[in-house]
């Protein structure tokens, strides 16, 4: 299966959700937690574009826009940086136009009201009404460490509200595979807790006693 | 009055608010301001049942699930661990059939969407796609010391928005009638701002003119 | 055109937001981004009358609520301090009965819910159950470092989602003028963009090939 | 035995470490590390003598060197605020002329150099140029939470590189038995290391193959 | 007096230390404390040469050691990025021989090793094995926000043990006058507590029971 | 080159330090800057022998020990825990006798005193008193992401006063031969500005007039 031609698979991911396939995936690609989604009803799945621009410069990003293809998600690793809004109103008008599902950074964005009015999905770790500077070439599309994981170009970003989650390219018929997989067994498991079972029975866990 | 027979003070403490028992009881109980409500209208009343857990590992909240009373609130001391949900919608299923009332977390939760369509109460410091080993057996309704304040086993636990607030068991009746006391002589304060007093004059405090 | 009359440039101000006001008037003025609104819908505008209060110590607050004038921005340094709720929903009440227009906080208030549903707007750094006491005059309507800005008695604050910016008072035409200036271009740009210009061609900036 | 005559009990302490106390006594006792002796080399001992202090006024602290006895450790609880230094060289002056043992202190002093060259034992969560404001009276010799961890005026603070454990007052006399059987057991486990044995025989933890 | 000339004052300055004249000049001028000397008994007074320079970049530092005059202190906001090190031991030698006092860094330096042993005053944030790119020209000698604090180019950088203290140029002949009246105050309190007096009385400040 | 015979390679990396490497490198291997030497005259160089554990667990650790080799540096991901010592005295002590170089902790350590009056290497990310369980097996041997940076097991760990730096198994030969010739050139660039050269000459940076 291309990761071009993926829609089916893309909606399965956005159906299981992040955790679901981190777990099913045996607990790989997670992202730090504390990029999150400007809307917290945000869903975002596609194949990463990545860019890797200097703190507080966003050349490399208006670059990438024009060159990233329709679907493609944006992966811009701005280092962590809270004092400058790399992404705006703008970059967002242009960005739905040439068809970018959303967008994740490591740093922060501005205009956030009007970008979540545009209903354009934006994973960030801050929001900042400070700008950028155009000086700095970065990379486009090269391997990243993103917030502490591996992001290749091509590789899947699947954001929900409770963060993101990276599938490499490779495995993106597993992870729905095994997504599926996982999501049943808990399905299973919600009939028979409804039915009375207990979850540490479900689970194979020792029963306790508390302390008192 | 027992507290677990105590529904109708609870529902006084609800209507109260975590801010005025916290100044009714002598500013006493308040929890780390970081453990924020999933969904901002929670309000959350109940008995706490403690669970003293490892960073990430969450074997004895399996086991607390099944030990707790219905109406209780489960205190998760997971000691600030941000990187581990700990919680997730399984976990939320089986308490909501078991009548937990909701949880409190010093850690961080997953299936956060989930959670909240489910309008489950939880107060955490954190959401993370990651999960948790099972391995560390912790311990079940002991005292701890919780984001700072101690919680014993039976004390009420009391979030809404402005964060969480414990009351300890033997002073249920005293919060509600101190809570009732105060509230009254704040609901006086505002009719006599509405009828044109200064409050300043109705607090007491002295006169001032601005530096310039 | 005088501050306390400038009701028609506030409107403009709200409708240009923080972000474009901030890069017009040559990037200055942008508040520390985790002062946040209490209410994502919030917007703020008015002249700031200052409060510089110990961090746990809100007696010069209750003073400054009497002294502010119909229309005032109160801006309170309470130093960054998160664990001491600072203003509550009886300062709300005696607020928007002075038509004091909202309030701005280096620290943390509570009573978050009320707040919110009187419609009250508060930009703060955080919510604490936590009161404060009332020994410490602090000082009312000097100059003040905010957040790491400076602001003067009179400067505009200007605060929606994306955060605060301070127009210094004497700048209010030109920080219209040049605000309106700066968002005729952007819709320019996005009408070049609908009509299917590239962002970095509309921006003069290198062309660029990927990695790979 | 008296706490005030403990002076043998307290060498002993200083000997055995903090981190074998907090472990014989049963992991009780440990304050938040971030708080750290201003000098790496210095061990101190004594029993509190607590001060609760605004965040940045030192009223209580300038009353209680008048009133703590020799031997004495002052514990002053400035809620962990870093911008005001509430100590400083004429301080330390005082207290070593009234034969205070040394100080610890959630928050931050000034003249750390001279402190340091004075001698005198302080541990503090950080330094500051910036003074305090004489406002508050706090108070003074009160049970405390300091950093996390319950303090009673007379239970014995005990310091060194390692951080700061609590020993409560009536559990004096075994903290040094227990620390001391700690103590030969773990001399006892290095000898039975250098005569070649394996750690984890001695821990009675199981063998383990690494992955590859 | 004219800065440049200002060799005696500088000593005196050095000699009161940050602290004192903080306080002398009416609590003005302190920078975070977050930023420290390398070497804990590292001091550095000067006129300061200021370096605004984008977050992981050192074109404009590396300009500036070109221009700055002996004795000068560059005082270089990278904006408080943690994650370069934008001055190493080459530029250390150029500065040295430059005749340079020191540096002032909001943002990080590497070997760190080498500076200390060449004895080359350096505050800063933090230490980092990163580099930095030179595509951001940024902007030297003009007025910067730094850490908190206005400095301007010619103000009088006076940083020791405790941390950095901004003394305006046109204050120079002040703070020493009021540094040295501060000092004979703390001395002769000094002498006053040697011989027997109790400091809340020469603070005048209120006398205090303890609480049991 | 086989790594474990590579004494001579490692001394150079030891000199030459771990800023150079990075850099020669092309800016690869750099861990989090927070991890620091309890002992900043530290150097430490060997091959990675990784343990991945819990955050307060120190099973894995204990087992590692038996099975790490002479020479190797203990590479322990403890997922930048700080509430928990897991590494002490006794641990140092068996480590000494069986050879290995150092270890590296993302988390805390205790007994820090000791651990530097054996001059046992130790880079940390901080000192705690409270002690772990043994109750998670972790893995051993694996690779890690380590800090934001991949560990391979044999990895060449190389830590000084800056930080950490991983130089990959296979570039340890290219890593010496990089490092002397921009060690070399760095000589030249120091005996050029002896001779006089101006730093932005030697680098071909463009000449540059200060603001005023």
């Amino acid at each position: 299966m291309k990761a071009r031609d993926a829609t089916a698979a893309f909606d399965q991911l956005r159906l299981l959700g992040a955790a679901t396939i981190h777990e099913a995936l045996g607990r790989i690609g997670a992202v730090d937690p504390a990029i999150k989604p400007l809307d917290p009803r945000t869903c975002l799945v596609g194949p990463a574009f990545t860019v890797d621009t200097a703190p507080a410069d966003n050349l490399a990003v208006q670059q990438a826009v024009t060159l990233a293809q329709p679907g493609d998600v944006l992966v811009i690793d701005a280092k962590g940086y809270l004092d400058a809004g790399l992404w705006g109103d703008v970059l967002t008008h242009y960005a739905q136009r040439a068809g970018i599902a959303g967008i994740v950074v490591d740093g922060a964005v501005r205009d956030s009201t009007e970008i979540v009015q545009l209903g354009f999905p934006v994973f960030t770790r801050g929001i900042c009404i400070k700008g950028t500077d155009k000086h700095n070439p970065g990379r486009i599309n090269v391997p990243l460490m993103f917030a502490g994981t591996p992001v290749s170009p091509g590789d899947i970003i699947l954001g929900d509200c409770d963060g993101i989650m990276v599938v490499p390219a490779a495995e993106l018929d597993r992870a729905v595979a095994l997504g599926e997989r996982r999501a049943a067994k808990e399905n299973h498991m919600r009939e028979q807790i409804t039915a009375g079972a207990r979850l540490i029975d479900l689970l194979g866990l020792p029963d306790r006693r508390p302390a008192r």
